[in-house]
């Protein structure tokens, strides 16, 4: 590469070589738990019937976003043509969008292919041993967190490597690809999940009486399908598009710095090479620990290992290549970073700490308690969760303060180099709640012995503590992440210069249209999951109705609920998708640069604080449940367990579909800004064709809010 | 006046002697009422226990406040003094200062007394006509809003002739005082109110079932207390402080646009006089409009009247003083953005519309569909606030973009002044709810006839539209007030020449900050609630143990719920307020003047947001009780109703507690922050003693958090 020393242009092929033995490792670890037995042809029914459903799901997302993803390639193509780019970039920016939407499609659907194959055979396993199940499922899961290392360092590195200092306009197009791939993954997703689950519980728990996985309900399987379109391929999309943007930020921002001296660019590269190494160790370790059954305290233990290992190599890194120990400073903050908030998040959702308890003993006195209760936690916790990253924020200020702003800048991207530099280890711990909640339900559906059962009911707990953990890595990882993208907005439209004054009256209206939009997107999205969960509720009483169904003689068609569910989660997702996708356009091209700025500001802090409230309170609700149930205050049935269980179906839609929904939704205004940028500096005015262009955008955007704000018939109900 | 004309010196005193008018015509309606007839022993029996109770809240509440009002009278002449003001300025600042908070206890007093007054004589005259008891229920209310006007007018003109060109350093100390004193009124109250009102009905519907209003639950007077000092008193100061801050912000911006053109500060003075005749005009016209018995409609034809007279008024005053219609517009803008705030609330909380109703629909599936119906009606309609608010200042930009940035703020000043100028109808309406509220209570507490009851009944199902329509018109002019401060600040500091840069990492931050601390205030809200309202749980559970109560021989001892639920309230909001103080004065001496701008920023964007979600999702879960009760849905007693009373349940701290003690802390932080701005940009760096205080005002923060963190009792309940 033109400008790079030996030792660069090595590195370069290192942080290759090391991506793709992430992928080699995934690879490894794929055919290590395909050898693994798959149990009884009950057990595999069950299983099948899940993977075709998960199938099913993803090939209509599929087939579904195809077109868009081709109108969108075009897009990408003008936004670089437009702003008069030389030819390579423009086709480089669309060609770059095409992979970032293929890696992140790749992640989500090969992860969720692992996931699929990994429940089964850890139900399997359970009866045996529960190591060996914790193992497996552990490991398929990982499977996920190395595809997500591998392609996402493969795809910066590559593009660096082919356009140097050129690179930062084609990253835009990788970053958009996997940011818009993971709003669709994760709105879609998160819809289905709880529609499947509301559905289910609606219909089957409250009206006709069965218990939860009961197999005679339509909506069981969709709702196990559910867990894996939901936690595992939004959620592994979602940090994929954390992961990468952090890269293509750092990029922007760290040319930005220093357009002749490389150490900048290849420095967050080789921090990450040396995360997934991290991770590799770090995550082979999980079953080695002597932690006597306590499964997620052998995964901390690993993800500490995996920390120390990253911390002392970042500091030669930085002391012996950039010579400049700030750089370690940040990316080590970053990497405390991400282990404060799996304690935090810890510490508000989990059962041994004192809000979740709070929670379960207001239940005493009803459910409006419990929901109050949960809303007072719900709020705390954002303000604690919003001062942990502006204490990052501050000490990036701290450490590059005589060096200028697009150094703080460039400090904030590394600390999100630093934070996600162990996404393998993250994503392992994400990725094996919704495998061990699946082993469960084969275990139930199947009838498997109360011995197995015992193991896996205690897989599945440790695995709802590790996803509620990591949802706060994934919000913080989103937050800094579209700061640095923030950052690099400010530094493409050269408001660096004239500033982005927030007593500027065009500043101050987008950042109070921007604050709104997280409010409307959030009460689009609970909506949505009450139109799809009616469908659903519609669909298995039919099925209740039919002869043969309630008495177990005749399995319902577990495929048609899953259909129901998925076509249902499409049509939603298409007005929540064009609302983000189009609302900074208008914003940008009718108010302008300045107001754009301050409506990132305001999505960002806004987003940032509804995503962390509704994931904790959310959370938190469902554990004080779970305690109630494990015994305390009458335990199942009682009075506060009926209160408990109200809190606990009003968190879902926050925490598994309207909270998760706004990561990427501020990722994506982010990003579409950054590419909109040039196009609002060079064009002060517009030619008819972007007027007119405009003025559909507006019209799509209102029939979007309109179309999404229909009332659910769920609602409705029975009359 | 130095400088001032002939007309402009006559209009001073004019504006003088309206002000007097509308204190004078406050006190005809009081002599008018105090003759009225106050119904048999038995009434007058209950209407003396309510006086007493809110005398005794309010004796309490004044005399906690006078050793703060002390201190701080003392820090207002040191803000002076230390900014090297001279001495005229330090002492008239801190005089102003008790002139405000004086002003401001004295309409919440006198208010409330007159509702006291007022509530009774509402009751006896219901036995004759529905339209004499309208007429004495809206008078009542009448002189609080008169009370408002004139004290506000007054306070503003008197400082103004006094100080000239000088009066902004003056005025600060007398918006300050209004300020506080609401903010120690509206917190207070909304506490107060809630923890009896929740108190009295679990324990004596739940626990006890016994009705509403029963004589036998000793809180059931605290509980119509409550409703005089929230909703009344609350109210009117939170009002008043919008009132006064409007004036005060608009001055000091007019004075920056033009130091020797006094129209520009005459000119907002003079449309508040002209709105105060239109005032007494339309309020008085209440009772005279044909509208057979339809309370709202003949209000809502007031406002229209009044509009009618100030908007063609103001386009005189534009056209032939100041000889710019610009002003027109904007001060008209303010009038159209009232009258659109009343109609929105009314969208979202009213049971004629589709979101009330949709609300109650989803009661038929359980409490859980209840409750997420209410977030999503509430989130969407905090969006279409905050469109409307960026729309007045849209417009305010459009009117004055040629003349710059400082001439757009006096603009959305204008906005806020022509917004309150009918301050007289919204306050009558508002103080309307608590009166007919608690002469149905006097009703039924009295055993009032059928016929009369009926009447009473009609009158508070009217108040209670109105009482929840002005909590929009009270957040919104928060806002706009708190922006015209926020602009204020941004002039005084000097941040208008060098730029309030979000991309300024310290910006960024404080904006954070300020973003997450109305999350903190309304967590510790809903917890303050909670406590306040398990010591209610308990005395009056003590008292249903006591011989003769359950069976109605001995009355309870009402005045014993009534202090302790006063106590209660108090001791709460020292940690609240302390935290509204001092907050800003930290991060300012901490992070500095940028980092304090941003968070002013964002504590205006976030608390807006989150006060129109409470206000309406509360209104909205209230009204949708009320309409199932009405007979939808199965009525009182069905399973839809016990889910619309929990949903009601949680929706009630929200809409009286925790969102409206966001407005006077949005107020007061920018209050605060403007005081100490000269001193942040005079004092770069601090003498020892001043970070001694900051060190304190830290662990008093700190305590303040801790303290309000903690537990409420209610929540552990019976083991």
């Amino acid at each position: 590469m033109e400008g790079a020393t030996l030792f660069e242009s090595a590195s370069l092929w290192a942080v290759i070589v090391i991506a793709g033995l992430a992928l080699l490792y995934a690879a490894l670890l794929a055919r290590g738990i395909l050898r693994h037995d798959k149990g009884t042809a009950r057990m595999q029914s069950v299983a099948g019937a899940i993977r075709r459903g998960a199938n099913t799901y993803l090939r209509t997302q599929f087939r579904r976003i195809v077109a868009l993803i081709a109108v969108l390639t075009i897009g990408l193509y003008l936004t670089a043509a437009l702003a008069k780019q030389p030819l390579p970039i423009s086709v480089g920016r669309a060609a770059a969008f095409l992979m970032g939407s293929l890696f992140s499609a790749a992640v989500g659907y090969i992860g969720m292919n692992m996931a699929v194959q990994g429940n089964i055979r850890v139900a399997s396993a359970a009866r045996r041993s529960f190591t060996e199940a914790l193992r497996i499922g552990y490991r398929a899961g990982t499977i996920t967190g190395m595809l997500t290392d591998g392609l996402g360092l493969l795809g910066g590195t590559l593009i660096f490597m082919i356009y140097g200092k050129m690179a930062p306009e084609v990253l835009l197009g990788f970053g958009f690809g996997g940011t818009l791939l993971a709003l669709f993954m994760r709105v879609g997703g998160g819809i289905y999940t709880k529609a499947a689950d509301v559905g289910a519980d609606l219909v089957g728990k409250v009206e006709v009486g069965i218990p939860e996985d009961d197999p005679r309900n339509a909506a069981v399987i969709a709702d196990l399908v559910g867990d894996n379109v939901g936690d595992c391929a939004g959620m592994a999309a979602d940090i994929f598009e954390s992961y990468e943007v952090t890269i293509v930020s750092a990029m922007i921002l760290g040319l930005g710095l220093a357009p002749f001296d490389l150490k900048w660019i290849i420095f967050p590269l080789l921090v990450r090479a040396i995360g997934v190494i991290s991770s590799i160790i770090g995550t082979y370790a999980v079953s080695i620990w002597p932690t006597g059954g306590d499964a997620f305290k052998a995964m901390d233990l690993s993800y500490d290992l995996s920390s120390a290992i990253s911390t002392i190599s970042f500091f030669l890194l930085a002391q012996f290549y950039v010579h400049d120990l700030r750089v370690f400073f940040v990316t080590a903050m970053g990497i405390v970073l991400a282990i404060a908030f799996n304690k935090y998040t810890a510490y508000f959702t989990h059962t041994a700490h004192p809000p979740v308890r709070e929670i379960a003993r207001s239940s005493r006195t009803g459910a409006a308690t419990t929901l109050l209760t949960g809303l007072a936690v719900g709020y705390e916790s954002s303000v604690w969760a919003i001062l942990i990253i502006a204490l990052s924020i501050f000490g990036s200020v701290v450490v590059f303060a005589s060096a200028g702003v697009t150094f703080v800048l460039y400090g904030v991207a590394l600390v999100g180099i630093g934070m996600l530099s162990h996404t393998g280890n993250n994503v392992s711990m994400d990725a094996f709640g919704p495998i061990a909640d699946n082993a469960g339900g084969i275990g139930e559906l199947a009838g498997m012995d109360p011995g197995a059962r015992k193991i896996l009911a205690d897989l599945d707990a440790a695995g709802n503590t590790t996803k509620a953990i990591t949802k706060g890595i994934a919000i913080a990882s989103a937050v800094i992440a579209a700061v640095s993208l923030f950052g690099s907005f400010v530094e493409t439209t050269g408001l660096q210069k004239t500033g982005l004054d927030i007593a500027n009256p065009y500043v101050f209206i987008g950042m109070l249209i921007g604050g709104a939009l997280p409010f409307l997107f959030s009460s689009l999205t609970i909506r949505a999951v009450g139109r799809a969960a009616a469908l659903i509720v519609e669909e298995v009483r039919r099925q209740f109705r039919l002869p043969g169904i309630m008495e177990g003689t005749t399995p319902p068609d577990y495929d048609r609920a899953v259909v129901i569910c998925t076509s249902a989660a499409q049509r939603e997702l298409i007005g929540l998708g064009a609302l983000a996708v189009l609302t900074p356009v208008l914003v940008g091209f009718i108010l302008r640069e300045e107001a754009l700025g301050g409506f990132l500001a305001g999505v960002i802090l806004v987003g940032q604080l509804l995503a962390v409230f509704m994931a904790n309170a959310g959370g938190a609700w469902d554990n004080a449940k779970k305690y109630i149930e494990d015994g305390q205050y009458g335990g199942k049935g009682s009075e506060p367990h009926k209160a408990a269980v109200i809190g606990d179906t009003v968190g879902d839609p926050l925490k598994d579909t309207a909270g998760p929904a706004l990561n990427p939704m501020i990722k994506v205004i982010n990003l579409v800004s950054l590419l909109i940028a040039p196009l609002l500096v060079a064009h002060k005015t517009l030619p008819w064709p972007a007027i007119v262009a405009l003025a559909l955008a507006g019209v799509a955007v209102v029939a979007a809010i309109w179309y999404s704000k229909k009332e659910a018939v769920l609602a409705t109900g029975k009359e």
